[in-house]
């Protein structure tokens, strides 16, 4: 079992090292971290905690506990445009942690700080009774007023999606052996999909500009793309036939039609869903070429009249089908307790 | 028992509120808040934790674990000059929080941004099987390079404490049946230093282009001074008989000499430790006269020589005290269960 860790020591050891590259951290060795946007930038706030048993299983490996703990907080300023900066870490660990494991977690932010470009801020260390949890807040930044929100979308504007829909939520199924993929390869396509999100931080800052409101895919497509349309004042009508599936989900929906469109409310897929306008169509292509991120069009934003539902999911023929409550919330979910 | 409850609704009802004095934090509707400093200003970003059971005892009531969750992080803005602008909260939130609680917790909160004018910027909850914990990011500003860092301290600086130093140990052994005051004023006083404390937010603001170094007391004097001597490749010696008690300290250590050395190494007094030049001794007590906050003269600044620790303490007559290992460390800390 684990020795108890000095705050201090272990700070010095695992975490001095991520916050080397910031000057504004002071090595860790102060109360607080110095930060400045550059000049013409706003900066951007979000955070997400997430806890073992609940938001992943308790026997992920550490490294990509790290690396899923800060994801989602880089798919959060993605989806708003805005370039990482930094990052607090709030880390509660729990008796079963050892320093080994500690060890692993560093270096899994570490990798991730490299191929994302940010470093550590500052935070704190506590000791839990309770499960291992990771609270992350990241700074991100964006030119002056420019960051996408959700509420600037338009009548008549494109909505589109990044990447493919419903990967992480078949990868789910696959970890609690609810879903049998036909080779390993799909198998580990599918569950890397859930444990390891790819926050879309390049495509994201080339939005700005482009896209009127976007927001990311963590609770599900339908729901996702409801908040743009509450916060909006408008609604949206999308295409199931035009959501983009991978090879993978694309076989498991050919044998389980019902499947696809629950894929829309599946959560956990990060890419971003974004409104632009008609005539920026080109542009749009031109950005998903350049940075290699595909980017579809499944649908457009309508005015919200009287209905009840901000978005109405049709299939190619026109017909309207029942998306049900329209997506995940975090209290429902349930993750395995093993893999 | 408390009913499931469903996130959005519980942001909406309770967080949204705290937030709507901030434009940046777009009504809690979106994925991240935007935020700029004034022109000519630094961010200052800290961290801070508390998990019921821990830090502070699991039947303290929501408005009081709101205000403590909040004045801890305040506590470590204010010994760096800073000036609060706004806060992002992770709220984990257990079985045994109902809608009661959280409208304690949430009216706790409002109460404080009222008092220490910040707002709510961001944050998330989450549904935790172990114990409520809050994990706040504060963010404060400061004039452009003006951080009163720890590691600004120079031989021969005047080192000063604000407020009194103990309080907080004897409340706390007061909650423990250790201590028994001799009146109920005395008893609530000290519980009160404890359970609430309170940050030097104006004093500390007041203390830019004054002080060269600055720490918040919460690991304890002795240890937190040594955080700023350490930074500043320092040492101090400090003289216990000037170390500012309160009236029921005062009482507290005339009956139990060895508490007196023993309250430096306490903790939770969330004063402000600082170093300042000799010149500015009336600049500091203008100061204090001005805040209505107690700045008090406790030792030196000195070269750290060849000393193994590098805070020392003396009494009256110039003997030197076993300060023993220096301070608390926060994995050691047990809180009382009940009050």
């Amino acid at each position: 079992m684990a020795q108890p860790i000095d705050e201090f020591g272990l700070i010095r050891r695992f975490f001095a090292p991520l916050a080397a590259g910031e000057a504004g951290a002071l090595d860790l060795r102060d109360d607080a971290a110095i930060l400045r946007p550059d000049p013409g930038c706003d900066l951007v706030l979000s955070a997400d905690t997430i806890i073992a048993g609940v938001h992943f299983p308790e026997d992920m490996n550490a490294g990509d506990v790290a690396r899923r703990a800060l994801r989602v907080n880089l798919s959060d300023i993605a989806s708003k445009g805005a370039t990482p900066r930094g990052y607090m870490l709030a880390l509660q660990i729990s008796d079963a942690i050892d320093e080994n494991w500690l060890q692993d977690f560093a270096d899994g932010l570490a990798g991730d700080q490299e191929i994302y470009r940010l470093g550590l801020l500052g935070g704190d260390t506590t000791r839990t009774p309770g499960p291992l949890a990771i609270s992350i807040s990241i700074v991100g930044q964006v030119s002056e007023n420019n960051m996408i929100q959700r509420a600037g979308a338009r009548p008549g504007d494109d909505v589109y999606v990044t990447g493919t829909i419903g990967d992480a939520m078949l990868g789910l199924a696959v970890l609690q052996g609810r879903l049998v993929p036909p080779d390993v390869v799909t198998r580990d396509g599918l569950v890397t999909r859930f444990v390891l999100p790819q926050p879309r931080v390049a495509a994201g800052s080339r939005l700005v500009g482009l896209a009127h409101a976007a927001a990311d895919v963590s609770d599900g497509l339908v729901a996702d793309l409801g908040h743009i349309c509450e916060a909006s004042g408008l609604a949206a009508d999308i295409c199931l036939e035009d959501v983009p599936l991978s090879d993978a989900a694309r076989s498991a929906v050919t044998v389980d039609q019902p499947l696809r469109l629950s894929l829309l409310a599946g959560g956990d897929d990060y890419e971003i869903v974004f409104t632009a306008p008609v005539p920026l169509r080109t542009d749009i292509a031109s950005v998903a070429r350049e940075t290699g991120v595909a980017m579809t069009r499944i649908g457009e934003v309508v005015e919200r009249d009287s209905r009840d539902r901000p978005v109405r999911v049709f299939d190619g023929s026109g017909r309207e089908l029942d998306t049900g409550h329209g997506g995940y919330r975090h209290f429902e979910r349930q993750v395995p307790q093993g893999t």
